[in-house]
Order: C-alpha cells, then structure tokens, then sequence
C-alpha cells in the first residue's frame, strides 16, 4: 500500500505520475479483494471498475463534480478514493461504511443508489440545474449494460440525448449484469462493441474541424458519408448522443484521454467502454457470477458455493415441483435467476422460463399477457424491485383481475445491502391493488404450501412475501387457515406474520414465565385480513401488539387497529412495532432487528410497557 | 351508411371488394365526427387510425387474434367494426361504451388499457402463451410514436425483437403523442420516416430468397451491404425486429399488403405506418392537438376553445406567479403541458419548463436531480400517471428527502375517461413516501396558497391533489390550517377533503334541517394527519363518517379508524364513503358520485343510517 497510503485528496491523486497509475490500481484490488472476503459484499463488479474510477477520478473532481453510479454496488473504489479507505474493513456493517453511495456519508455521494436505471435521469437533473444556476461543475453518470435494459434508462437517454446538455453518460460495459444481458439491448450493444477503431478517426477529425469552423460547416455532410460508412450510427447516435467508443476499461491512460475528450465537447457523450467484471483476481475473473455479490470467504482459496437452504431455494424447489405437474405453470424473472432461486427450474423448464434483464415493468405486464391466455405465470422478483411494477400491478393485473403469483423475495429486512434494498414497503403498495391476496409464509412447509395454494386454488392476482435467509424454529404449517392462534392468553394479544413469528413466539415464551399470558395471533394471509380471530383476540384482552417487518403505513397493525374501531372494540393499549417510515439502513439483519426492538426481548419490553401503561 | 350497415361481422369486412374500402372509411370517418361531436371523446387520433383498423380488421380476426391498442384512445374504429357500433351514440356515458378497450364489453379487446407503452410487453406475454400452449392466433399491437417514449415500450421491443416470438408490433406514427414528440426518441423516429422506399427492396429480396433457400444464406452478407446502404439499421432492426416501413397510412391497401407480409413473416416484425392526425376532419388535421380530446362541439362549425376555468388553469396561473419571484421554480410535465394548465408557464419560462414525453419515471427522478442541485421544480402529472413513478418516489425522492412538488392533477373521479384515468390511488401510494406531506385544496384560493407553501415553506417531498374540473360552492381559503372544523356538531363527525368537501357541507345543511348536527372537518393536509382536530370531533360525537374520492386503502377514514383504535377513543358507528377497491367505471362525475353515494343525497343517507343504528 505505498502509493494508496500518499493519496489523502483528490489533488494527490491527480498529481500521480501516470507510470504509477497501474501500481495504484493493483494495490486497490488488493484492498477490494481483502477487505470484501472479510465482510462480504459486491466484488466482481469493483475489481473489473477499478481503472474507470481512478480515470474518473483523475479527470473530474468528486466533490465538485458529481459523479453518479448506477445501481452503485461498484462504487467502492469511489469510496475508497474519497477519503472513506479506513472505514472499509466495516463495510455494509452496521454503523459502518454502506455498500452503496449513501450522501449521508460523504458529499463525494449525490444520491442514494441502489435500484438500478435512475442515474441518467438523476444526472440530466442535476446537469439542468447546473445550467440553470450557472454552476461551474460537471454531471457524470456510470451505467452498466445490465441497467441499459431498464427502460428508464432509456426514458433518461432520450432526453439527455435531445437536450443541448453537457453531460456524460459512461456505458460500463462488461457483457453482462447480475445475470448475461438478455434481450435485443444485448445484441445492440454486442454490435457496436465490435467495431474498430472509429473513435481516434473521429477524434481527429473533430479537433481539425474546430481549427477551421467553415470547413466544419461545409464538410459535415462529408463527414456524416464517411462517419456512416465506417460506423452504421448506433441506438446512442440516434438518441443524439456524442459516441465515443468503445474504449478498453482496463487502459487507465487510455480512459482518461477519452474522459478529457468527452468533457471538452460540453453536449451530451456517452462513453462507451468496455470492462471485464473480477477482472485481476483470477477466480472473479472466471466465474464474475459467483463473484457478483458474495459473502466472508478466504481469498487464497477463493468462494466455495454453499448449498445453504433458505427461503429462496424452497420457492425454487417447490416451483418446479408445480411445474411438474401443471404444464402451465411458468417462472418470470428480472435479471435474479440465481438469486430468486430459479436455477434449476430454468435447466428443467427452459421453454417456461424467462429471464427478461433489469426489467421490472415489462415483466408484470408481461405475466399478464400470459395469464389472459391461459398460463400460471410466476414472477419471482426482490420486494424493493417490485415497486417499480406498481403501476402494472393496478393496470394491468389488479383492474384485469389476472391469476400471476408473486413470489416476492427479500421481504422485509435484507440486512447488509441497506435501505435501498431493504423491502419494506410490498405490503403497502400490494394492499392497494384490486382483487390482490397477500400470503405471509413463515416456514418453508408453509411456502411451499402457500405457493400450491396460489397457483392451484386462487384465481386472482396473489403474492407470497417471504424474507431473505433461512426459516427459524417456527416451522409449522397453517397455509389453511388465514390466522391462526399460536400461543393462547388473555393479557394482551401479539399479531405477528412472516418470519417474526419466531422473535413474536420466543418472546410469548418469556413472557409467560413472567406470568404474562399472551395471544399470539400468526396472520398466514396479511390481505384479505382474517378479521374474525383478530376481532376475537383483541375483544378479549384489549392490548394490541403488532410485530411487522414492513412500514407503518398498510401494515397489519395499522388494519387490525382501524377494523377495531369500526368494529366497536376498544383497546386500553397499542404498541405497533415496524419498520416506521421504511427508511432502515444496513447492518446484520439480528442487529437491526434488535436495534429495532424487532426481536424477543424489544417485543417484551413493548410487552411490558403496554401492561404497565393501564395495569 | 350504406356499405357499414351491411358489414355485422369480421367475415363481412373481409368479403367487402378492395375498391369499396374507401368509401367504408369514409363512412367510418363521418360516424366518429358526428358521434365525438355529441358525446366528446378522442377524435383526431381515432380520425388518423381508420385507414389502419379496417386494414388489421380485413387481415386479423379480432375475436380469434389478439389486438392490443396502446393506451387505447384510438380504439373507436376497433369497437365499430366489433359489433358495438350501435352503442357508439353512449360513448364515455354511465353504462354506456368505454372511450377506452374494454374485456366485459368484448371479446375483441384483449385488456383494458390506457396507460401508455404496455402493449408490446401485453402482446409478448400473450404471443408466448400461444407458442406454449400451441394456440393458433396472431397478436398484434399497435403503438403510437409517443407512447415509444416510455421506457416500458422499450422493454417490451428489446424482449420481443430477442425473441423468436410471432408478433407484430405496428408504429402509428403521426409524429406527436399528446403533445409532440420530445427528446432522442422523436428525432430517430423522424430519420427513419424519411428513409425511401426500402420495402419494396427488402419485400422482392425476401420473396426471391424464399424460392432458393441456398442462395439466402449465400448472399446474406451482400444483402446486408447493400440493405446498410440503402438505409442503415434503426433501432429496431438493432433490436432484432423485421422492420418494414415506413407505410402510407391511409393507404389501405398498401396497408393490407404490408399486413399479410407482417404475419407471414413469423418473426418479431415492426410494421411502421405514416398517418396523419385528424385525417379527413379538415378542423382536426389543422389543429389535431385540439381535436385530441374534445367535448361535445358542432361539426360545421368545430371546436372552439373554451376559456373555461379550473383547477388546472389555476395552478398554472400560480405556478407563473410563483416563478416569477423566484429563479429556481420549474415546471416539469409528461406529455400533459395542456392537459395540467402549463401552456402560459411553457411561453413564459421556457428555460425552466420541461416537456419530456410520456416518461413518468424519468421525469421523477429528474426532478430530483434538479432539487438535489437547487432548484425547486414542479412535476404536474395526473393522478394515474404519477403510479408509474412509485418506485422514483420512493428511492430518488423519498429516500432522499428531497423538495420536489408533485401538482397532482386529475385526482378522485376524473369521469368519462373510466377505471384508468381515475385517480383513486394517490393518497394509498403517496402516503408510504418517506417524508411525504400531502396537501387537498378544495378550492381554487386554497391550491393558490397551497402551492405557495409547497414551494416556499415546505421543505421535503410534497403533493399537492386537486381534481379535474372546477370548484364548487366552496371559495374559502384554510390552506394555513392542517383540518378546518367548517360546521360545528355533536351528534356525527363528517370528515371531507377536497372537491367533496362541497357535498360534505350541503349535506350537513341537509341534516342539521332535520335537526341533525354535523362536525365537519376538512382535512386539508392529509398527510401527516391533523390528529388533533379528528380525536376532539370523534370524542365529541362518537361517529365517524367518511367522504372522500380515493380507495379505502390508505384512505383518511381508514387512518382515523386507527387513530381512534390507537387512542382509546369509541365509536358507536363508522361509515366511510369512497372509493372502495379503487376501481370506478366511466361516465359523468356527478353521475358517479351519484351512483356511489358520494353525493349530498347520498352522504345524508350514510348519516341518517348511522345515527338510527345506535340512536
């Protein structure tokens, strides 16, 4: 770490020598690959970004400038470069150092990032406003192909491209997102990847063309015969983009003339360059796959799969058994195959299978076209991500009344990768669309089950939240009944769904030896709500606590209170604990939960508050 | 009517001698003029979209094939030729046809649409449905060039032209959406319109090559050359579509052709077609932006632009106000520049106006880009829109914490336009943004004053819902209270907000003639809830009913619900009036109202019910 260590401000940075540039850039890796196999995290995406950072960083000045990065999960060495290095060993830990750009942590940070497709638009806002105030600082925007699927990548293109705004727009191309680009932008982009090398001819001629502006005016249609015939103007020129590329992300030297180049022009660029994801760590550069997001492993051996067992796996599991047995049954996925658990379906069922890229809308809409005509789509998709389909979800499913499943993973807390990614707001949104049913399983026996249920006996749009990670002691199956009573008491009735039932059980437990008996009231099915056992609970001992990981806004708490007051039944006392607004940021998801009060002894002392309140 | 009145079913149409297909259209032509004159409606795109219906209706079965017109205004000429002509004098009228495609008025339309850019992501879910299952139909989507904008129709072209799937995907293109075209998109639009006649090339080609198969594959890379020289790829054969066009859009037959070439193809093929708005209206080709959506009007003489006022002519007038002092305030809309009032703020500022195209997410999260570097924008959007930029809420706005006012015009019962246009479901989804503040005017003096605090006093994400239309009876201004007690009672709290507050206020005069004596509280922040206000009105009385025009999930009466619950305060009887699902049919708003009960008459019965339940 001699160079690294010299490096306290983006001035010294740019002071680097270039023939000390490459050592800089190894050392970085050395740090990406040590400190991430200690806390886990996005490593492949980092180690194949490093020269295109320090390039950035090199050119543009992060706290004047503002640099955004799409998704985010490669802005480590962002972070590394803007003075965040000595909190990197606790990277996505709980009070620690967060996995994505977080402006709470660093002004280098404009924006929160974490869903993929925003950053062009955030970008022409910002480059806008730049104008407007006659602000003297420069716009950037990284953008992975993967998040060139998403269609509001292209909504941003579109208007930066026929905007006069100076902006760049780094197409950070590595031939692949979470999964392969799938889809016509794949092809697109393959295809202007393999042309050769247009870029010095045009930089050429631009430079000559500016010595001598009429010979510009009189030869730009020249120009235009002999641009076409040595490149077809790809999607980026049409959008009316500046094009330049593609550039070799791994010739640090290279990038930053490249950079120079596209700031000087002042109109909208878009660089393309194309990097390989792991690149410089062997193992990564191999399998970038397995090295997308990963856990603590021991870098001399490099990660070995686990074949953990965890809710994504069972939802997995159990759709290829329905498959099986129903030739309808499909599965849908927006670029989270692996993730979603989906792998073996897609190897036995490779015609119902469908992976679509980073493309949230498209896929529900899509799953609906397919159930109008008679399929079971499944759409297996991370709670956080669903929200972007929330407007298919009314219009064309929910107004539709269509039968498409759900299977909405990472239901509330994810833990490391923060608020962002958390999901905490599905129950909100899929309360309100029409005809929708909620299924809350909190054992695998009960995902499987439920998921049968959806499939086999509902009719109508249904969606089961399940969490990220394993299920606990709780593993009973209650997929029959909407609610079920799990514990049985008079002092004060817990409402719990999902996998808190464990913290709400456990806490039931010590209770009880307190000599606190409490109702615990599982809700199987969060929509419609069992109402019954709910009315019955709270009428018998007037205290209602609500264990929830989603916001306060839609949950069950918030329901069971409202159908209590129309129901005439007074409470002495209500604890509601959740997730609040929904804002939670990143750590272990045990430490949240207990930060939160979300586990055994919170929900006691709620407990206990609520007792002592009217006692 | 000669030749429609003898054409009742697809077999008809199909039978009907080539040279008698324009006077058909012509007939066609007269019917929707003299209809939309009486009734209102769309009008010039339905005018620009003749020619091409009775083409993909001579060609398609629409009750065998699917059919799917995006966004769906241009679906007239679909519902006469589909046996609802006869209906046509009911257009948009309670009970009568939907301005919009409709499944439970025919089997001819496949979805309810009219929220733009989902058909092509419909029609693949279905064309892949058919391959599946081995069904035996075409799907057919037609596309407007302004619903290419949206970032969902590219999701849905880069899935479909990657795939093998049968489909076709037709451009309507009459170079403007709702407004015209805007940004990238327009402009590589208008680059291919112009290209010459290159199909005649490519349909001779192909036609040759399909009698000697060997001789296809060992020219391919000729054709390819000699195809780049005649018109380089667009990005829809980048795609990976079979792209024919541009077509005559009133050129039936040519359309006919271009059809059946389409379907034999097997293949993802855009089929682009020229037409011209307003076609044979001579008023509507002048004027089409006019003749977009118009109200009852005399063909003779046409339409004459009223100088009405409402709502949304009120909120421009305070937005140019508001701009005029401060240097920051712009106004940002997609596709609704007209429609949100915006036409003297666009002349006026246009340096801080943005017309972006129909791209809710893009404009979203550009504005957050502009509030995070400063300014202070505006996003006007209708109700219904605005659910597309949920998850841009939610992560660009929300998370953020950042000042972006959404004028949220069209909220509540919006009428004719049906189930997709209401906006029911704002106060649901808004209400779980982080930070969120929610304002309701219920009169034009109040969305004055509202706007002005949303921009100079507010200091976070803030909305602002009005409705389509003008205020009513109520003229006061308590836009510096959170909840105004407008009527003082003890015996029923009626808790209003917004244009019902009209109807709340009349039908507390109504009862207090019957000795009734109503609490009326105006919420006129609905979000955070004026709690105070609501607990000393229902400790009061004891009863809670509820008037308002959004769904009950995450409806006002749903949150007093559970604020009583949660502070002990009983209630002997809860009524709340709304929207329910959120799913209301066209027709007339005060017919709807009417028939929800959300009128005076209506409102007086819910009370009169109330207070004899437990009298």
């Amino acid at each position: 770490m001699n160079i690294l260590e010299k490096i306290k401000t983006n001035e010294d940075l740019r002071a680097l020598p270039a023939k000390d540039v490459p050592a800089l850039c190894s050392e970085i890796r050395s740090i990406l690959v040590d400190g991430v196999s200690r806390t886990g995290g996005h490593l492949a995406a980092n180690l194949g970004a490093v020269e295109l950072t320090v390039a950035i960083h090199r050119v543009y000045d992060p706290f004047r400038d503002r640099i955004l990065f799409d998704v985010g999960h490669q802005a480590y060495v962002h972070k590394i470069l803007t003075g965040r290095m000595d909190r990197f060993d606790k990277l996505r830990c709980l009070d620690g150092l967060a996995g994505f750009p977080k402006p709470e942590e660093s002004e280098a940070d404009p924006f929160a990032a974490g869903h993929a497709s925003d950053a062009v638009s955030l970008a022409m806002g910002m480059a806008r406003a730049r104008t407007l105030t006659g602000g003297d600082y420069d716009v950037v925007a990284v953008v992975g192909d993967g998040a060139m699927t998403g269609g509001m990548c292209f909504e941003g293109l579109s208007d930066a491209g026929g905007s006069d705004e100076p902006l760049v727009v780094i197409l950070n191309d590595n031939g692949m997102s979470i999964n392969e680009s799938v889809g016509g932008v794949s092809s697109m982009l393959r295809r202007a990847r393999m042309k050769p090398g247009y870029i010095r001819f045009k930089q050429a001629y631009r430079k000559a063309m500016k010595r001598l502006p009429w010979l510009y005016l009189a030869t730009h249609r020249i120009k235009e015969k002999i641009k076409n015939h040595l490149l077809p103007p790809n999607v980026f020129d049409d959008l009316g983009f500046y094009y330049i590329g593609p550039v070799d992300g791994h010739d640090e030297a290279r990038l930053e003339k490249a950079l120079l180049w596209a700031r000087e022009l002042r109109e909208p660029v878009l660089l393309h360059v194309v990097t390989v994801k792991g690149k410089g760590y062997a193992p990564a550069e191999e399998l970038p796959q397995l090295y997308h997001g990963v856990d603590v492993f021991d870098p001399s051996v490099g990660v070995v799969p686990k074949a953990a067992d965890d809710f994504s796996a069972c939802f997995g599991r159990t759709a290829v058994r329905l498959a099986e047995r129903d030739g309808r049954v499909c599965a849908v996925t927006a670029a989270m195959e692996s993730g979603t658990g989906l792998e073996t379906f897609a190897a036995r069922f490779p015609d119902r299978f469908f992976e679509l890229g980073i493309v949230e809308e498209h896929a529900s809409a899509m799953c609906a076209g397919m159930a109008k005509q008679g399929m079971k789509p499944i759409f297996a998709v991370y709670s956080t991500f669903l929200q972007r389909s929330y407007d298919m979800l009314l219009e064309n499913v929910g107004l539709m009344g269509l039968h498409v499943v759900f299977a909405v993973d990472r239901a509330g807390l994810v833990g490391k990768d923060g608020a962002t990614h958390h999901g905490t707001f599905d129950v909100a949104f899929l309360s309100s669309v029409p005809g929708m049913t909620i299924y809350a399983p909190a054992s695998y026996a009960e995902l499987d089950s439920m998921l049968e249920i959806a499939l086999e006996e509902e009719t109508g749009p249904t969606a089961l939240r399940y969490p990220r990670g394993g299920e606990g002691a709780y593993r009973e199956d209650h997929s029959r009944e909407a609610a079920t009573r799990l514990r049985e008491g008079g002092d004060i009735t817990i409402v719990c769904h999902g996998i808190l039932t464990n913290a709400a059980l456990a806490a039931a437990d010590i209770l009880s030896h307190e000599g606190v008996a409490a109702d615990v009231v599982k809700i199987n099915r969060i929509l419609p709500l069992p109402e019954e056992l709910l009315l019955a609970s709270l009428r018998k001992t007037g205290r209602l606590l609500a264990v929830e990981d989603v916001c306060r806004e839609g949950s069950v708490g918030s329901h069971a209170l409202a159908l209590a007051a129309e129901n005439g039944v007074a409470l002495s006392g209500v604890r509601r604990l959740d997730l609040g607004d929904g804002v939670v940021s990143h750590g272990d998801v045990a430490a949240l939960q207990h930060r939160l009060g979300l586990d055994a002894e919170g929900i006691c002392r709620a407990a206990r508050e609520l007792l002592h309140e009217k006692a």
